[in-house]
């Protein structure tokens, strides 16, 4: 049933028409853009590749829709989607990977170095108009411990041996044990934390990780560690994580993904004293990156070759 | 005239007691310790060997210092010390080398990934608690342009290819020209800077490198570039680099040294927009990381092999 040039339908709520003049500009001409419901119903009927972003599920289990082989999402998680019993088992469903490592590890250094380099100290004796020479701490000689060895993990451990730190290392398949100094196991969480200075989640969310990070793990780690989130909110448990804080525990979260997306303007995270929060921006979907990554897929799929970032969704990515 | 166990003389305002103590830790009993002029006049007859931080010269070529062979300085820039004709010439002059590149290239990298990330607009959005994704801008893929390929510059050399950044180089002996994509030498300047990114300054001040950044350099940079000085201050001709900034040209410079330190109260830079004011922190001596040094200095002299870091007081370092 594969077409030589297959119909192809970009959506996305704001960037639809700048995606599809992208994708276009690689050669292939039969390509729609949709930004709304409508749009999506319209265009449809005849389509056999989805590009999208936060794309109406529900159209895909309609007649409309029974042309459609392949589903690329443009993020790299998809816990959303693995679980959307909206999408036919039929319908190919990939994800991008490898895209987002040097992009996520600039942000998770960017915060290692802000807390160990103690930027605020800095920028109040400036505001102050104060001389303030003071020796800070290293990342040299600290223990990272990084929770996912994918891409994004792999590209942290990288960056984690120019800055010659001791690099701990927990998965849930063990494939890239190799890279780091200790391998942790996923029932090993207490160990793992106990002895690192830096927590870094870089892991899909699952039923698995659906808050693996607890209450019990949290109060595992050193009470002047710090925890960077740039995996999915759920990650942790972020009641627990609250009151674990409140009690003196820890010295920093940076928090870049939350359970409830845009973090609401009363969520106390936003006023906590060491705690960072951004607005899931770590890993940006460039439209460049993805479209580059969605058509050397799409090359893939018409020489009928493994594609990239195939979810296997009992697996969750 | 060396004796097995030469007698020591520690200056410092006001870490001597403890540097003398780390001294005596590692096996050497004639050490004295001294905070003041006073108590240097006291110990200087028979001292041999001094380690000092503001050490008052002028004693030195008095017949109380008659017996200094080996002057030992607690930092690694000796501009002042190098040039200062109360120190005879028969003292053997020695600097700290070595110990900084490490602390001083996280110091760099701190504000590298501060800029080229967006801290200060995340750190506004959480303050007005607004959900403000963005997309930032990456080292990767940026050129850094690097004055100075000591131990330091190797340092930040090599923290950069971590980041996959492109790394062109600035020296004036070339040793190290291997290390970075382009080498300039130092008649040069204009065509180095012109197609970089960021400007990191580690070299000693000479006569060569005195206000080596002048209004000249600074222009022929990007006017969207930063400067970063870790070296000393009169690298750069301050009052050449205000003019420029305050035209609009450069978009952040992030300095640690400055031609009168501390830098007084009134001085435009504490309130200047993109200026990054830090109080002489990138490099800190510390007492272990020096007395590991000299210690080490002293076995050498002991067994009568060269000292590290001996300055060429011609040279300047």
């Amino acid at each position: 049933m594969m077409s030589p040039k297959p119909n192809i339908l970009i959506y996305s709520p704001d960037q639809a028409d700048s995606y599809a003049e992208c994708i276009r500009g690689y050669g292939f001409s039969s390509v729609k853009a949709a930004s709304t419901v409508e749009e999506a119903e319209k265009y449809l009927p005849g389509t056999e590749v989805i590009l999208a972003w936060k794309f109406p599920t529900q159209l895909l289990h309609k007649p409309i829709a029974s042309s459609v082989r392949w589903f690329q999402s443009m993020g790299a998680g998809v816990d959303d989607l693995a679980s959307d019993t909206h999408i036919p088992e039929n319908i190919i469903l990939t994800r991008i990977v490898d895209q987002f490592g040097g992009y996520i590890s600039e942000y998770v250094f960017t915060y290692l170095l802000y807390l160990v380099k103690d930027v605020p100290r800095m920028s109040k004796a400036q505001l102050e108009r104060r001389w303030d020479p003071f020796i800070s701490e290293t990342l040299a000689g600290k223990t990272i411990g990084i929770a996912g060895l994918g891409s994004i993990g792999a590209e942290i451990v990288r960056k984690a041996r120019s800055f010659d730190m001791n690099v701990y290392g927990l998965s849930f398949s063990g494939k890239q044990a190799e890279l780091v100094d200790r391998h942790f196991a996923s029932d090993e969480w207490k160990v793992f934390v106990k002895e690192i200075d830096y927590l870094v989640l870089t892991l899909p969310l699952t039923k698995a990780t659906h808050h693996v990070v607890n209450r019990d793990v949290l109060l595992a780690m050193k009470p002047e560690s710090a925890i960077i989130n740039v995996g999915r909110g759920a990650l942790i448990n972020e009641k627990e994580l609250l009151a674990v804080m409140r009690s003196g525990h820890l010295q920093g979260a940076v928090l870049d993904v939350f359970e409830t997306e845009p973090l609401p303007k009363g969520h106390p995270f936003w006023e906590m004293p060491h705690v960072y929060v951004t607005s899931h921006l770590s890993g940006p979907s460039t439209r460049d990156g993805v479209s580059r990554f969605f058509v050397d897929n799409l090359n893939r799929y018409l020489n009928k070759q493994p594609l990239q970032g195939l979810v296997d969704r009992k697996r969750g990515y």
